[in-house]
Protein backbone atom coordinates (compact mmCIF):
# COMPACT_ATOMS: atom_id res chain seq x y z
CA UNK A 1 0.00 0.00 0.00
CA UNK A 2 1.28 3.19 -0.96
CA UNK A 3 1.01 6.20 1.55
CA UNK A 4 -2.05 7.34 -0.29
CA UNK A 5 -4.24 4.59 -0.22
CA UNK A 6 -2.82 3.74 3.16
CA UNK A 7 -6.45 3.50 5.54
CA UNK A 8 -6.27 5.97 8.17
CA UNK A 9 -6.61 5.27 11.76
CA UNK A 10 -9.30 7.68 12.27
CA UNK A 11 -12.41 7.11 10.04
CA UNK A 12 -15.04 10.18 10.65
CA UNK A 13 -18.24 10.11 8.89
CA UNK A 14 -18.87 13.48 7.50
CA UNK A 15 -21.94 14.85 6.01
CA UNK A 16 -20.69 17.19 3.90
CA UNK A 17 -19.60 16.76 0.02
CA UNK A 18 -16.07 15.15 -0.03
CA UNK A 19 -14.28 15.82 -3.38
CA UNK A 20 -10.47 15.68 -3.52
CA UNK A 21 -9.08 19.20 -2.77
CA UNK A 22 -12.14 20.27 -1.52
CA UNK A 23 -11.70 21.72 2.02
CA UNK A 24 -14.49 20.74 4.65
CA UNK A 25 -14.94 21.95 8.59
CA UNK A 26 -15.42 19.04 10.64
CA UNK A 27 -16.66 21.34 13.45
CA UNK A 28 -15.89 21.82 17.12
CA UNK A 29 -16.75 18.26 18.95
CA UNK A 30 -14.61 16.37 16.42
CA UNK A 31 -11.67 18.68 16.60
CA UNK A 32 -12.18 18.31 20.46
CA UNK A 33 -11.36 14.45 19.90
CA UNK A 34 -8.73 15.03 17.29
CA UNK A 35 -6.69 17.35 19.27
CA UNK A 36 -7.58 15.82 22.73
CA UNK A 37 -8.39 12.18 22.46
CA UNK A 38 -6.03 11.58 19.22
CA UNK A 39 -3.77 13.96 19.71
CA UNK A 40 -3.23 14.87 16.13
CA UNK A 41 -1.89 18.10 14.93
CA UNK A 42 -2.28 20.02 11.16
CA UNK A 43 -0.83 17.37 8.44
CA UNK A 44 -2.01 14.34 10.01
CA UNK A 45 -4.23 11.73 8.13
CA UNK A 46 -7.50 11.07 8.55
CA UNK A 47 -10.26 8.98 6.80
CA UNK A 48 -13.64 11.07 5.72
CA UNK A 49 -17.08 9.38 4.40
CA UNK A 50 -20.70 9.16 3.50
CA UNK A 51 -22.95 7.15 1.71
CA UNK A 52 -23.30 9.81 -1.17
CA UNK A 53 -19.46 10.32 -1.54
CA UNK A 54 -17.91 7.43 -0.66
CA UNK A 55 -14.49 6.80 1.78
CA UNK A 56 -11.75 9.90 1.11
CA UNK A 57 -7.96 9.24 2.65
CA UNK A 58 -8.04 13.22 3.88
CA UNK A 59 -5.50 15.18 5.52
CA UNK A 60 -6.11 18.14 8.59
CA UNK A 61 -5.04 21.29 7.29
CA UNK A 62 -6.00 23.29 10.46
CA UNK A 63 -6.92 22.35 13.92
CA UNK A 64 -8.02 24.29 17.05
CA UNK A 65 -10.14 24.09 19.75
CA UNK A 66 -13.46 25.15 18.06
CA UNK A 67 -12.51 23.97 14.25
CA UNK A 68 -10.79 21.34 12.02
CA UNK A 69 -10.34 21.67 8.48
CA UNK A 70 -9.69 18.70 6.46
CA UNK A 71 -9.38 17.95 2.75
CA UNK A 72 -9.60 15.24 1.11
CA UNK A 73 -6.81 13.90 -1.08
CA UNK A 74 -7.68 10.39 -2.48
CA UNK A 75 -10.56 8.41 -3.23
CA UNK A 76 -10.41 4.93 -1.03
CA UNK A 77 -13.98 3.64 -1.94
CA UNK A 78 -16.40 4.25 -4.32
CA UNK A 79 -20.16 5.63 -2.97
CA UNK A 80 -22.76 2.91 -2.24
CA UNK A 81 -26.04 2.36 -1.10
CA UNK A 82 -26.32 0.79 2.12
CA UNK A 83 -29.68 -0.75 2.24
CA UNK A 84 -29.60 -3.61 5.38
CA UNK A 85 -32.77 -4.01 7.29
CA UNK A 86 -34.61 -1.84 9.71
CA UNK A 87 -34.81 -2.71 13.12
CA UNK A 88 -38.14 -0.92 14.76
CA UNK A 89 -37.55 -1.38 18.38
CA UNK A 90 -39.25 -0.55 21.66
CA UNK A 91 -37.45 1.60 23.71
CA UNK A 92 -35.73 0.54 26.59
CA UNK A 93 -32.96 1.65 29.53
CA UNK A 94 -30.61 3.46 28.50
CA UNK A 95 -27.31 1.17 28.19
CA UNK A 96 -29.32 -1.90 27.00
CA UNK A 97 -30.53 0.39 24.22
CA UNK A 98 -27.01 2.48 23.88
CA UNK A 99 -25.66 -1.24 23.36
CA UNK A 100 -28.66 -2.18 20.68
CA UNK A 101 -27.63 0.80 18.74
CA UNK A 102 -24.00 0.14 18.36
CA UNK A 103 -24.98 -3.45 17.32
CA UNK A 104 -27.66 -2.84 14.91
CA UNK A 105 -25.52 -0.20 13.25
CA UNK A 106 -22.26 -2.66 13.18
CA UNK A 107 -24.81 -5.52 11.57
CA UNK A 108 -25.93 -3.24 8.67
CA UNK A 109 -29.27 -1.89 9.99
CA UNK A 110 -30.32 1.18 7.62
CA UNK A 111 -33.25 2.36 9.76
CA UNK A 112 -33.79 2.62 13.25
CA UNK A 113 -37.32 3.02 14.48
CA UNK A 114 -38.18 3.80 18.03
CA UNK A 115 -41.96 2.37 18.71
CA UNK A 116 -43.98 3.09 21.39
CA UNK A 117 -46.41 0.20 22.24
CA UNK A 118 -48.56 -0.73 25.24
CA UNK A 119 -46.04 -2.35 27.61
CA UNK A 120 -43.03 0.22 26.52
CA UNK A 121 -41.68 1.63 29.87
CA UNK A 122 -40.03 3.94 28.66
CA UNK A 123 -41.62 7.39 28.01
CA UNK A 124 -39.30 9.25 25.90
CA UNK A 125 -36.17 8.65 23.56
CA UNK A 126 -33.40 10.71 22.91
CA UNK A 127 -32.90 10.61 18.86
CA UNK A 128 -30.17 12.88 18.77
CA UNK A 129 -27.80 10.55 21.31
CA UNK A 130 -28.56 7.55 19.38
CA UNK A 131 -27.71 9.13 16.25
CA UNK A 132 -24.32 10.08 18.23
CA UNK A 133 -24.17 6.53 19.04
CA UNK A 134 -25.14 5.25 15.28
CA UNK A 135 -22.50 7.78 13.65
CA UNK A 136 -19.48 6.64 16.58
CA UNK A 137 -19.89 2.99 15.42
CA UNK A 138 -21.11 3.44 12.00
CA UNK A 139 -16.68 4.92 12.14
CA UNK A 140 -16.12 2.00 13.89
CA UNK A 141 -17.31 -0.65 11.50
CA UNK A 142 -16.12 0.08 8.08
CA UNK A 143 -19.95 1.83 7.20
CA UNK A 144 -19.67 4.08 4.60
CA UNK A 145 -23.56 4.82 5.60
CA UNK A 146 -24.86 6.17 9.28
CA UNK A 147 -28.52 4.47 9.66
CA UNK A 148 -30.84 6.83 10.29
CA UNK A 149 -33.04 7.40 13.44
CA UNK A 150 -36.87 7.92 12.51
CA UNK A 151 -39.18 10.03 14.56
CA UNK A 152 -40.52 7.72 17.20
CA UNK A 153 -44.14 6.31 15.85
CA UNK A 154 -46.49 4.25 18.23
CA UNK A 155 -47.31 0.66 16.94
CA UNK A 156 -50.28 1.74 15.53
CA UNK A 157 -48.70 4.44 13.26
CA UNK A 158 -46.00 1.97 12.16
CA UNK A 159 -48.10 -0.72 10.46
CA UNK A 160 -50.76 1.94 9.43
CA UNK A 161 -47.89 3.61 7.38
CA UNK A 162 -45.95 0.53 6.63
CA UNK A 163 -44.15 0.84 3.20
CA UNK A 164 -45.53 -1.73 0.29
CA UNK A 165 -43.00 -4.58 -0.30
CA UNK A 166 -40.98 -4.69 2.97
CA UNK A 167 -41.74 -7.67 5.16
CA UNK A 168 -41.50 -6.90 8.86
CA UNK A 169 -40.17 -10.27 11.04
CA UNK A 170 -41.69 -10.06 14.52
CA UNK A 171 -39.76 -12.30 17.32
CA UNK A 172 -42.56 -14.12 18.81
CA UNK A 173 -41.65 -15.30 22.33
CA UNK A 174 -45.26 -17.13 22.87
CA UNK A 175 -43.94 -20.10 20.34
CA UNK A 176 -46.57 -19.40 18.03
CA UNK A 177 -43.62 -18.17 15.09
CA UNK A 178 -41.88 -20.28 12.52
CA UNK A 179 -38.05 -21.16 13.43
CA UNK A 180 -36.62 -17.84 11.71
CA UNK A 181 -34.09 -20.00 9.89
CA UNK A 182 -37.07 -21.38 7.81
CA UNK A 183 -38.96 -17.97 7.69
CA UNK A 184 -36.22 -16.24 6.35
CA UNK A 185 -35.42 -19.77 3.70
CA UNK A 186 -35.17 -18.10 0.43
CA UNK A 187 -36.37 -14.51 1.22
CA UNK A 188 -35.62 -11.78 -0.26
CA UNK A 189 -36.49 -7.92 -1.19
CA UNK A 190 -36.06 -5.57 2.03
CA UNK A 191 -37.29 -6.69 5.65
CA UNK A 192 -37.49 -5.49 8.99
CA UNK A 193 -37.13 -6.59 12.04
CA UNK A 194 -39.62 -5.53 15.35
CA UNK A 195 -38.15 -5.73 18.99
CA UNK A 196 -41.30 -5.55 21.42
CA UNK A 197 -40.52 -3.84 24.93
CA UNK A 198 -39.54 -6.23 27.85
CA UNK A 199 -42.83 -6.37 28.89
CA UNK A 200 -44.08 -7.71 25.78
CA UNK A 201 -47.23 -7.10 23.59
CA UNK A 202 -50.70 -6.53 24.47
CA UNK A 203 -53.41 -8.68 23.33
CA UNK A 204 -54.79 -6.32 21.09
CA UNK A 205 -50.88 -5.66 19.84
CA UNK A 206 -50.51 -9.22 18.93
CA UNK A 207 -54.04 -9.21 17.00
CA UNK A 208 -52.97 -6.53 14.60
CA UNK A 209 -49.70 -8.10 14.33
CA UNK A 210 -51.19 -11.14 13.25
CA UNK A 211 -53.45 -9.29 11.09
CA UNK A 212 -50.29 -7.61 8.89
CA UNK A 213 -49.71 -9.59 5.39
CA UNK A 214 -47.00 -7.97 5.76
CA UNK A 215 -45.71 -9.71 9.20
CA UNK A 216 -43.55 -12.75 9.80
CA UNK A 217 -43.83 -14.08 13.02
CA UNK A 218 -40.77 -16.19 14.56
CA UNK A 219 -39.41 -17.93 16.72
CA UNK A 220 -35.38 -17.64 18.14
CA UNK A 221 -35.71 -20.92 19.99
CA UNK A 222 -36.57 -22.11 23.48
CA UNK A 223 -35.50 -19.32 25.54
CA UNK A 224 -36.99 -15.91 26.47
CA UNK A 225 -34.81 -13.45 25.58
CA UNK A 226 -34.01 -10.24 26.45
CA UNK A 227 -35.76 -7.24 24.00
CA UNK A 228 -31.95 -6.07 23.55
CA UNK A 229 -30.57 -9.71 22.64
CA UNK A 230 -33.67 -10.38 20.43
CA UNK A 231 -32.80 -7.41 18.20
CA UNK A 232 -28.98 -8.24 17.82
CA UNK A 233 -30.12 -11.89 17.58
CA UNK A 234 -32.87 -11.14 14.89
CA UNK A 235 -30.84 -9.40 12.69
CA UNK A 236 -27.41 -11.17 12.81
CA UNK A 237 -29.27 -14.51 11.95
CA UNK A 238 -31.03 -12.01 8.99
CA UNK A 239 -27.95 -10.61 7.66
CA UNK A 240 -26.46 -14.42 7.68
CA UNK A 241 -29.56 -16.03 6.05
CA UNK A 242 -30.75 -12.98 3.72
CA UNK A 243 -28.81 -10.33 3.75
CA UNK A 244 -24.54 -9.47 3.08
CA UNK A 245 -23.45 -11.51 5.14
CA UNK A 246 -22.30 -13.61 2.15
CA UNK A 247 -19.92 -10.55 1.72
CA UNK A 248 -16.62 -10.50 3.06
CA UNK A 249 -14.90 -7.43 4.53
CA UNK A 250 -13.96 -5.27 1.85
CA UNK A 251 -11.54 -3.04 3.20
CA UNK A 252 -7.63 -3.57 3.05
CA UNK A 253 -6.39 -3.03 6.58
CA UNK A 254 -2.96 -3.68 8.83
CA UNK A 255 -3.54 -5.06 11.85
CA UNK A 256 -1.18 -4.71 14.87
CA UNK A 257 1.41 -7.19 13.82
CA UNK A 258 1.39 -5.38 10.27
CA UNK A 259 -0.05 -8.07 8.64
CA UNK A 260 -2.12 -6.56 5.34
CA UNK A 261 -5.66 -7.85 4.94
CA UNK A 262 -8.38 -8.18 2.71
CA UNK A 263 -5.94 -7.59 -0.20
CA UNK B 1 -53.41 -23.78 34.89
CA UNK B 2 -53.95 -24.75 38.54
CA UNK B 3 -51.68 -23.15 41.55
CA UNK B 4 -49.70 -25.93 41.55
CA UNK B 5 -48.28 -25.93 38.07
CA UNK B 6 -48.60 -21.57 37.56
CA UNK B 7 -45.16 -20.54 36.94
CA UNK B 8 -43.45 -18.60 39.51
CA UNK B 9 -42.54 -14.79 39.18
CA UNK B 10 -39.59 -15.88 40.50
CA UNK B 11 -37.21 -18.07 39.45
CA UNK B 12 -33.77 -19.03 41.20
CA UNK B 13 -31.24 -21.64 40.40
CA UNK B 14 -29.94 -23.51 42.69
CA UNK B 15 -27.24 -25.98 43.23
CA UNK B 16 -28.90 -28.34 46.14
CA UNK B 17 -30.82 -31.31 44.89
CA UNK B 18 -34.57 -30.43 44.62
CA UNK B 19 -37.46 -33.15 45.34
CA UNK B 20 -40.80 -32.42 46.72
CA UNK B 21 -40.87 -32.15 50.49
CA UNK B 22 -37.24 -31.40 50.86
CA UNK B 23 -36.07 -27.86 52.54
CA UNK B 24 -33.56 -26.64 50.71
CA UNK B 25 -31.29 -23.20 51.95
CA UNK B 26 -30.84 -20.57 49.40
CA UNK B 27 -28.24 -18.50 51.47
CA UNK B 28 -27.79 -14.98 52.42
CA UNK B 29 -27.62 -13.08 49.00
CA UNK B 30 -30.84 -14.62 47.48
CA UNK B 31 -32.39 -14.02 51.15
CA UNK B 32 -31.54 -10.14 50.62
CA UNK B 33 -33.08 -10.51 47.19
CA UNK B 34 -36.44 -12.15 48.01
CA UNK B 35 -37.02 -10.09 51.12
CA UNK B 36 -35.61 -6.77 50.01
CA UNK B 37 -35.81 -6.56 46.31
CA UNK B 38 -38.84 -8.70 45.43
CA UNK B 39 -40.88 -7.73 49.00
CA UNK B 40 -41.47 -11.40 49.39
CA UNK B 41 -42.13 -13.36 52.76
CA UNK B 42 -43.05 -16.37 54.20
CA UNK B 43 -45.49 -18.46 52.11
CA UNK B 44 -44.93 -16.88 48.97
CA UNK B 45 -44.60 -19.03 45.94
CA UNK B 46 -40.84 -18.99 43.68
CA UNK B 47 -39.44 -21.72 41.38
CA UNK B 48 -35.95 -23.58 41.74
CA UNK B 49 -34.44 -25.60 39.18
CA UNK B 50 -31.34 -26.87 38.40
CA UNK B 51 -30.12 -29.44 35.41
CA UNK B 52 -30.01 -32.56 37.14
CA UNK B 53 -33.08 -31.94 39.09
CA UNK B 54 -35.50 -30.03 36.87
CA UNK B 55 -37.89 -27.14 37.75
CA UNK B 56 -40.06 -26.92 40.80
CA UNK B 57 -42.80 -24.67 42.41
CA UNK B 58 -41.29 -24.27 45.97
CA UNK B 59 -43.24 -22.58 48.64
CA UNK B 60 -41.24 -20.01 50.89
CA UNK B 61 -40.48 -21.69 54.21
CA UNK B 62 -38.52 -19.38 56.22
CA UNK B 63 -36.92 -15.64 55.54
CA UNK B 64 -34.77 -13.40 57.68
CA UNK B 65 -32.31 -11.20 56.62
CA UNK B 66 -29.64 -14.52 56.56
CA UNK B 67 -31.44 -17.04 55.46
CA UNK B 68 -34.24 -18.42 53.11
CA UNK B 69 -35.48 -22.12 53.24
CA UNK B 70 -37.91 -22.68 50.35
CA UNK B 71 -39.32 -26.27 50.03
CA UNK B 72 -40.21 -27.80 46.90
CA UNK B 73 -43.57 -28.63 46.07
CA UNK B 74 -44.56 -29.83 42.50
CA UNK B 75 -42.44 -30.70 39.49
CA UNK B 76 -42.80 -28.29 36.63
CA UNK B 77 -40.28 -29.46 33.99
CA UNK B 78 -38.45 -32.69 33.94
CA UNK B 79 -34.10 -32.41 34.77
CA UNK B 80 -32.54 -32.23 30.94
CA UNK B 81 -29.05 -31.86 29.82
CA UNK B 82 -28.65 -28.60 28.01
CA UNK B 83 -25.44 -29.29 26.21
CA UNK B 84 -25.56 -25.81 23.83
CA UNK B 85 -22.34 -24.57 22.14
CA UNK B 86 -19.57 -23.47 23.91
CA UNK B 87 -18.39 -19.83 23.13
CA UNK B 88 -14.08 -19.16 23.89
CA UNK B 89 -13.29 -15.62 24.24
CA UNK B 90 -10.89 -13.38 24.99
CA UNK B 91 -11.12 -10.97 28.05
CA UNK B 92 -12.34 -7.81 27.11
CA UNK B 93 -13.64 -4.40 29.18
CA UNK B 94 -16.08 -4.93 31.78
CA UNK B 95 -19.56 -3.76 30.79
CA UNK B 96 -18.80 -5.22 27.46
CA UNK B 97 -17.79 -8.73 29.03
CA UNK B 98 -20.69 -8.65 31.30
CA UNK B 99 -23.42 -7.85 28.59
CA UNK B 100 -21.67 -10.43 26.91
CA UNK B 101 -21.94 -13.17 28.77
CA UNK B 102 -25.33 -12.33 29.82
CA UNK B 103 -26.42 -12.57 26.08
CA UNK B 104 -24.44 -15.82 25.40
CA UNK B 105 -26.39 -17.38 28.43
CA UNK B 106 -29.51 -16.24 26.93
CA UNK B 107 -28.46 -17.50 23.63
CA UNK B 108 -28.01 -20.60 24.88
CA UNK B 109 -23.71 -21.25 25.71
CA UNK B 110 -22.97 -24.16 27.76
CA UNK B 111 -19.63 -23.53 28.51
CA UNK B 112 -17.62 -19.75 29.12
CA UNK B 113 -14.29 -20.37 28.03
CA UNK B 114 -12.05 -16.93 28.87
CA UNK B 115 -8.80 -17.40 26.41
CA UNK B 116 -5.71 -14.57 26.86
CA UNK B 117 -4.10 -14.48 23.69
CA UNK B 118 -1.47 -12.03 22.25
CA UNK B 119 -3.59 -8.49 21.91
CA UNK B 120 -5.81 -9.32 24.57
CA UNK B 121 -5.63 -5.98 26.49
CA UNK B 122 -7.45 -7.37 30.19
CA UNK B 123 -5.25 -8.99 32.12
CA UNK B 124 -7.38 -10.70 34.50
CA UNK B 125 -10.72 -11.62 34.42
CA UNK B 126 -12.62 -12.24 37.54
CA UNK B 127 -14.85 -15.90 36.88
CA UNK B 128 -16.85 -15.43 40.17
CA UNK B 129 -18.64 -11.92 38.79
CA UNK B 130 -18.87 -13.95 35.24
CA UNK B 131 -20.28 -16.65 36.96
CA UNK B 132 -23.26 -14.68 38.85
CA UNK B 133 -23.88 -13.03 35.78
CA UNK B 134 -24.52 -16.10 33.74
CA UNK B 135 -26.49 -17.41 36.72
CA UNK B 136 -28.68 -14.14 36.93
CA UNK B 137 -29.36 -14.65 32.94
CA UNK B 138 -29.86 -18.59 33.39
CA UNK B 139 -33.01 -17.42 35.67
CA UNK B 140 -34.51 -15.01 33.13
CA UNK B 141 -34.32 -16.53 30.49
CA UNK B 142 -35.74 -20.10 31.17
CA UNK B 143 -32.86 -22.06 31.45
CA UNK B 144 -32.03 -25.23 33.29
CA UNK B 145 -28.76 -25.09 33.48
CA UNK B 146 -26.24 -21.81 33.79
CA UNK B 147 -23.12 -22.12 31.92
CA UNK B 148 -20.22 -23.49 33.27
CA UNK B 149 -17.46 -20.61 33.21
CA UNK B 150 -14.07 -22.71 32.74
CA UNK B 151 -10.56 -21.16 34.28
CA UNK B 152 -8.67 -19.26 32.07
CA UNK B 153 -6.53 -20.72 29.41
CA UNK B 154 -3.96 -19.42 26.78
CA UNK B 155 -5.01 -19.87 23.21
CA UNK B 156 -2.19 -22.26 22.99
CA UNK B 157 -3.13 -23.76 25.67
CA UNK B 158 -6.75 -24.21 24.55
CA UNK B 159 -6.04 -25.71 20.70
CA UNK B 160 -3.69 -28.25 22.57
CA UNK B 161 -6.45 -29.37 24.78
CA UNK B 162 -9.46 -29.37 22.38
CA UNK B 163 -11.75 -31.93 22.65
CA UNK B 164 -12.13 -34.43 19.45
CA UNK B 165 -14.77 -34.19 17.66
CA UNK B 166 -16.05 -30.64 18.72
CA UNK B 167 -15.50 -27.83 15.86
CA UNK B 168 -14.16 -24.40 16.61
CA UNK B 169 -16.04 -21.79 14.54
CA UNK B 170 -13.69 -18.52 14.64
CA UNK B 171 -14.87 -14.96 13.15
CA UNK B 172 -12.07 -14.83 10.58
CA UNK B 173 -12.26 -10.32 9.90
CA UNK B 174 -9.44 -10.75 7.50
CA UNK B 175 -11.89 -11.63 4.90
CA UNK B 176 -10.63 -15.29 4.47
CA UNK B 177 -13.30 -17.10 6.36
CA UNK B 178 -16.39 -19.07 4.45
CA UNK B 179 -19.75 -17.20 4.81
CA UNK B 180 -21.26 -18.44 8.03
CA UNK B 181 -24.91 -19.56 7.14
CA UNK B 182 -22.71 -21.59 4.52
CA UNK B 183 -19.85 -22.90 6.92
CA UNK B 184 -23.28 -24.22 9.33
CA UNK B 185 -25.16 -25.67 6.86
CA UNK B 186 -25.88 -29.50 7.17
CA UNK B 187 -23.41 -29.05 10.70
CA UNK B 188 -23.92 -31.20 13.46
CA UNK B 189 -22.08 -32.82 16.60
CA UNK B 190 -21.07 -29.90 18.91
CA UNK B 191 -20.04 -26.79 18.22
CA UNK B 192 -18.06 -23.86 20.11
CA UNK B 193 -17.10 -19.74 18.70
CA UNK B 194 -13.78 -18.37 19.44
CA UNK B 195 -13.85 -14.63 19.44
CA UNK B 196 -10.74 -12.79 19.48
CA UNK B 197 -9.97 -9.44 21.16
CA UNK B 198 -10.60 -5.98 20.23
CA UNK B 199 -7.08 -6.23 18.32
CA UNK B 200 -7.54 -9.17 16.26
CA UNK B 201 -5.11 -12.59 16.56
CA UNK B 202 -1.83 -12.58 15.75
CA UNK B 203 0.31 -13.79 12.74
CA UNK B 204 1.75 -16.52 15.18
CA UNK B 205 -2.04 -17.40 16.27
CA UNK B 206 -3.86 -17.31 13.00
CA UNK B 207 -1.18 -19.94 11.48
CA UNK B 208 -1.99 -21.89 14.54
CA UNK B 209 -5.36 -21.37 14.05
CA UNK B 210 -5.61 -22.28 10.29
CA UNK B 211 -3.46 -25.77 11.11
CA UNK B 212 -5.95 -26.97 13.40
CA UNK B 213 -8.00 -29.38 12.09
CA UNK B 214 -11.13 -28.82 14.12
CA UNK B 215 -11.08 -24.71 13.10
CA UNK B 216 -13.60 -23.44 10.78
CA UNK B 217 -13.38 -19.95 9.82
CA UNK B 218 -15.91 -18.13 8.90
CA UNK B 219 -17.29 -14.48 7.97
CA UNK B 220 -19.74 -12.33 9.34
CA UNK B 221 -20.60 -10.31 6.25
CA UNK B 222 -18.76 -7.18 5.34
CA UNK B 223 -18.91 -5.03 8.47
CA UNK B 224 -15.85 -5.16 11.02
CA UNK B 225 -17.52 -6.07 14.13
CA UNK B 226 -16.63 -5.75 17.58
CA UNK B 227 -15.30 -8.17 19.37
CA UNK B 228 -18.53 -8.60 21.80
CA UNK B 229 -20.79 -7.78 18.87
CA UNK B 230 -19.26 -10.65 16.80
CA UNK B 231 -18.96 -13.39 19.42
CA UNK B 232 -23.21 -12.55 20.45
CA UNK B 233 -23.81 -12.68 16.33
CA UNK B 234 -22.18 -15.54 15.87
CA UNK B 235 -23.83 -17.47 18.84
CA UNK B 236 -27.42 -16.31 17.32
CA UNK B 237 -26.84 -17.39 13.85
CA UNK B 238 -24.86 -20.87 15.10
CA UNK B 239 -28.38 -21.46 17.15
CA UNK B 240 -30.64 -20.83 14.54
CA UNK B 241 -28.75 -22.85 11.85
CA UNK B 242 -27.49 -26.04 14.01
CA UNK B 243 -28.86 -25.53 17.30
CA UNK B 244 -31.78 -25.73 19.11
CA UNK B 245 -33.27 -21.89 17.18
CA UNK B 246 -36.04 -25.04 16.01
CA UNK B 247 -37.46 -25.41 19.17
CA UNK B 248 -39.57 -23.19 20.31
CA UNK B 249 -40.16 -21.58 23.79
CA UNK B 250 -41.60 -24.96 26.40
CA UNK B 251 -42.64 -22.53 29.45
CA UNK B 252 -46.39 -22.12 29.96
CA UNK B 253 -46.77 -18.67 31.08
CA UNK B 254 -48.88 -15.80 31.53
CA UNK B 255 -48.12 -11.94 29.91
CA UNK B 256 -49.16 -8.76 31.60
CA UNK B 257 -52.36 -8.85 30.21
CA UNK B 258 -53.15 -12.26 31.75
CA UNK B 259 -52.60 -14.14 28.32
CA UNK B 260 -51.81 -17.83 28.62
CA UNK B 261 -48.68 -18.54 26.39
CA UNK B 262 -47.34 -21.80 24.89
CA UNK B 263 -50.17 -24.11 25.99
Amino acid sequence: MDEKTARPGVRLHCAAPLAAGEPVELGEARAHYLRNVMRMRAGDGIGLFNAAHGEWAARVESLSRSSCVAVPVAALRPPAAEDGPWLCFAPIKRARLDAMVEKATELGASRLVPVFTRHTAMERVNVERLAAIATEAAEQCERLSVPEISAPATLEGLLAGWPAGRVLVVADESGGGVPIASALAGASGPLAILAGPEGGFARAELDALARAVFVRRVGLGPRILRADTAAIAALAILQALAGDGTIAPRATWRDRDGIIHGA
